[in-house]
C-alpha cells in the first residue's frame, strides 16, 4: 500500500514517517496488515534533513496542499492511507487571515476531494488542535463533545474540517479519523509561528544552554503530549476499528495538562546539563489567545481505542534528551545545579 | 442605509422583504435606527410574484452566491446589513452533494467575503438550521451549546459557516448574527426537495382539498415555527446588541416542539373547510434523515435577546388560512366535518 504524509517536512510528518518506515506495515482498504511499499511526504518546501536516507519506498514532493490537481496526483491509488498533517499554525493564521483560510481549509478539501476520487477505499488520519476548544461558554474540562466554540482562525479551519471529515466519512466517500492533537512537545529545532511554541521552549532552550522567555504566566496550565506518544497514537488512531468511532470521527488525543511551573520543576529534575535561564514574561497577545484555549482535557475515545498516555512529563523530556541530544560534557556537569531555570 | 436579501426569491426571503418594506428601517452600523432606501433581492432565479410591486427600494437580482464577485458587487455600500437566507435544502443536498459544498459553503464564504470588504461595518444574519445538529451523542434536548455533529451535508455546510461567522466577527470583519431555524411552517405553494417538506404539506394539501402523503411516523417530532414569527425574530436578532450574543454568534430560534398527530389534530379544530386525506406512509430515506435530527430545542439565547415564541399549532395554522387562503365557499362548509384527515 501507499500512505502520503501531508506536512511531510515538519517535525511530527518526518517523525510519523520515520515509525512508519520502521513499521513497514498498516491496516489497507482490504481491513488486514499490508506492507507499505510507497510513502510519499507532501510539502510546501523539502525537509531539512532527508527521511530514511536511501529508502527505495521514500518520495519527497514540494507542493501547495490547496492546489487540488496535485494533491488529487498523490492519491493515485486506491491503497493509499494519508495522513494529512499539512497545516498552518496557530500565530501564523492570526496573522495571515486568507493564507490559514487558504491552507487549512481549501487544502483540507483538497485532500479529501483526493482521497474521495478513490471511491471510498482510503483511509484519512487527520490532525486537528485541542485549539478547536475555546470561548466562554468552554467547560474547564474539554472532551470529546464538547462544543467546538474556536476562539482563533486555527481552531476555526480545523473544526471546519472535522466536520467536512466526518461528513465525507458518512457519506462512504472515505474512512476519515480526527485527532485533536493537544502541544506536542519536545520540538527540535527553532521556535516557530504557533502561539505554543514557547512549550517546546521551556525545554530545548536551557538544554542548549540559552535563555527562553515564556510569554505566558507560570500559572498557565497547557495539555500536551510527547512527539513519540503522538506518532504511536496516529497510528493507533489509523489502525483502529471504525465502526468503533461512530459517527463523530474525532477523539482528543491523551495529554498531561501541566503547568508552566511543573514544566520548570520537571526540567530541573531531570537535566543532565547545566541549563540555560527562564525567563517569564507574559506577552498580551499570547496570553490573549491561552484566555480562549483549553487548560485540561478528557480522552475517553482515545483511551477506548486503545491509545496511549504519556507516562509522566520527565519522561517526556527524557525522550527528547535520548533522541536529540548528544552527551553532556564531562567537565561541565559539575557545574548545573546553580545555573538552573528562574 | 442598503439591505441585501440573499434566496430573496424564496418564501422566507420574500417575506422578510416585504416585512423590512413595511417597517422602513433597521439599526445601522452607526448603532442608530435607519431608513432603508435600497432593498436588493438576490437569488438564483427570479421571485414568482414581485416583492412590493412599484416600490422603488427594491431591486431583483439574479446570479450566483458561489459567484464572489457577483456578491461583493450587491454589497457596495458601509451602511449595508445582509439577510443571508439563500442555501440548497436539506434532501437536495444529499443528492448533489458537490453542489451543496458550492452553494451552501462556497457561497456562505463569498458573503462573508463581501461583507468583510467594506472594512466591518455590515451586520450579518445568517439563517443555519437545526438541521446542524444530530448524531449518535445528540442529548433529547439540544440547546445553544450543545456540540454541532450533524448528520447531513446539509446540516454539515450550516454548522461551517456558523463557525466561520464566528471567526469573521471575532476578527471584526463584520458583525455577524446566526439563527438556527427550526422547520418553517406552513409554506404555500408547492412541495420542494427538503426532507421537511411535508411538516407544511400536512397542513397546506389537505387545506387545498389534497392528498398529503406523510414520509414519517405519526409520532415523529419535529420543532417548528410559524413563518411570521420566524422573520419577525430574525429581524429582532438583527437589531439584538451585539454584545450580548458573546462570542459564539449562534442561537436556536424559539420553536415549538410537536408531532405529526399533534399537527392533524390541530389542522382539525382550525380548519374552516374541508380537508383533503392525509396518507402516513413513511419513507425509509426521509426517516433516515429524521432519526439524525434533533426533536426538541431549548432556545435560552434567544429568550434573552427578546426573541419571540408562536402562541400555538393553532395560531401558526390560522395564520396560515388568514394570509393564503380564500374564504370557504359557503356551500361547502357544511361537509366539512366528515371528511377530515385520516
Amino acid at each position: 500500500m501507499k500512505v502520503v504524509v501531508t506536512g511531510g517536512s515538519g517535525f511530527l510528518g518526518r517523525t510519523l514517517a520515520a515509525t512508519l518506515l520502521r513499521r513497514g506495515e498498516l491496516t489497507g482498504p482490504s481491513g488486514r496488515a499490508e506492507r507499505i511499499d510507497s510513502l510519499v511526504l507532501f510539502d510546501a518546501v523539502g525537509p531539512t534533513e532527508a527521511v530514511g536516507p536511501g529508502d527505495a519506498r521514500v518520495e519527497v514532493v514540494v507542493g501547495d496542499v490547496a492546489d487540488a490537481d496535485q494533491v488529487r496526483a498523490l492519491v493515485d491509488r486506491d491503497d493509499t492511507s494519508v495522513f494529512h498533517l499539512a497545516s498552518m499554525v496557530s500565530y501564523g493564521c492570526e496573522l495571515d487571515f486568507d493564507a490559514a483560510l487558504r491552507v487549512n481549509l481549501d487544502g483540507g478539501r483538497a485532500v479529501l476531494e483526493a482521497c474521495r476520487s478513490r471511491g471510498g477505499s482510503c483511509r484519512l488520519v487527520f490532525s486537528s488542535s485541542i485549539a478547536a476548544f475555546g470561548g466562554a461558554a468552554m467547560p474547564d474540562v474539554v472532551d470529546d463533545t464538547t462544543k467546538l466554540t474556536p476562539e482563533t482562525t486555527y481552531g476555526t479551519t480545523k473544526a471546519i474540517c472535522e466536520l467536512l471529515v466526518n461528513d465525507y466519512t458518512r457519506k462512504g466517500y472515505l474512512d476519515g479519523r480526527t485527532a485533536r492533537l493537544p502541544t506536542v512537545v519536545v520540538r527540535p529545532g527553532r521556535p516557530n509561528a504557533a502561539a505554543s511554541s514557547w512549550v517546546s521552549g521551556i525545554v530545548r532552550e536551557p538544554l542548549n544552554g540559552e535563555e527562553c522567555v515564556v510569554p505566558v504566566d507560570r500559572t498557565t496550565r497547557v495539555p500536551l503530549s510527547g512527539y513519540r506518544t503522538i506518532v504511536d497514537n496516529l497510528v493507533r488512531l489509523h489502525e483502529a476499528d471504525g465502526a468503533a468511532l461512530g459517527d463523530d470521527r474525532s477523539c482528543n488525543l491523551p495529554a498531561l495538562a501541566v503547568t508552566v511551573q511543573d514544566m520548570i520543576e520537571a526540567l530541573r529534575r531531570t537535566a543532565d546539563r547545566p541549563l540555560g535561564p527562564i525567563t517569564v514574561r507574559p506577552d498580551p497577545a499570547i496570553l490573549e489567545i491561552y484566555r480562549g484555549w483549553a487548560r485540561r482535557s478528557a480522552f475517553p475515545r482515545a483511551i477506548a481505542l486503545g491509545l496511549t498516555v504519556d507516562e509522566s512529563l520527565e519522561r517526556i523530556i527524557q525522550t527528547y534528551i535520548d533522541d536529540f541530544l548528544a552527551p553532556p560534557a564531562p567537565a561541565r556537569r559539575s557545574v548545573s545545579s546553580s545555573d538552573g531555570p528562574s
